[in-house]
């Protein structure tokens, strides 16, 4: 039952999620936000490192999944995202844990099922997916969605490898 | 003798250069780059990480130095050299360094004496000042650049210091 530690990094704040995956079926273990505090580049980054560092030891994640950044459309902003993204990527490889991106079409595709999906549809799906009785905050569910994306998209990979493998015994080999 | 590490990181190379100073003269300790491979980017990032800590463990530096972005032209690069710099700083950080941002009009005013100095007089006055035998290769010349920006920096406030120092004890106190 494999540990899944999604991430939505920003300058500011830094939304987590952790779930368990059982074949297509996934359980809610945590989520919440890191917030930066008004400060040096450097403790700002830091925070974000130390953060994710207590959250990967108090979780024991097995994975690390975060969505993927195609298209940043403000310079400023991009250089920002771009700095809370290295800290949180370098918290998962000290840690020895792999890394996955995914795009947000990926994302709402695996949890809507719809790469067009809005973000209030991604927020009501992580809710049912997970049966949460609240609806979660916004970057924790983002985070949230980027986990169920990883284990959804895992989960494929192992259903095609099994029909991949059913294939290959019940028919000839070329 | 303070030892000052200089950064100039970038998604595929990260200059570093080490100076030591002493009063207002600088001699050099070392400098290179740390070339990231054709990878997933949490491989990429770890380089810049890894490859900063062996620095930091090798020289022993006091303080850490990078350069400020100001104006980034591209959000698509903008968003890579924001995940080497976080990558960069955490490493820092990691090893309880300060951390010192300069921009690029404060290291050419520090350097070659003038903001709009163009890169090749900031290489020819680096090797003027360490006494470099060969011209330094341009990230790590960059690099050694901001370390020296560092130190001339903190010569300033030193000196300001005791200019300050000096005019209280010659002055009645207001």
């Amino acid at each position: 039952m494999p540990v899944i530690l999604g991430i939505d990094p920003g300058s500011r704040i830094t939304g987590y999620g952790i779930v368990r995956q059982q074949g297509s079926k996934f359980s809610y273990i945590g989520s919440g936000c890191i917030r930066t505090p008004e400060a040096d580049l450097s403790i700002k980054l830091n925070t974000i490192f130390d953060g994710l560092r207590e959250i990967i030891q108090q979780y024991q994640p097995e994975t690390f999944a975060i969505e993927q950044v195609f298209l940043a459309h403000n310079p400023d902003s991009a250089l920002k995202l771009g700095q809370a993204r290295g800290a949180a990527i370098i918290a998962a490889t000290q840690a020895e844990l792999p890394v996955f991106e995914y795009s947000a079409r990926q994302i709402k595709q695996a949890v809507v099922g719809s790469g067009g999906a809005d973000k209030t549809q991604v927020q009501h799906m992580v809710q049912h997916i997970l049966k949460l009785t609240g609806r979660p905050q916004a970057d924790a569910a983002d985070a949230l969605a980027v986990a169920i994306c990883h284990g959804h998209t895992n989960q494929s990979l192992i259903n095609m490898a099994g029909v991949a493998k059913k294939t290959v015994r019940g028919r000839l080999r070329r």
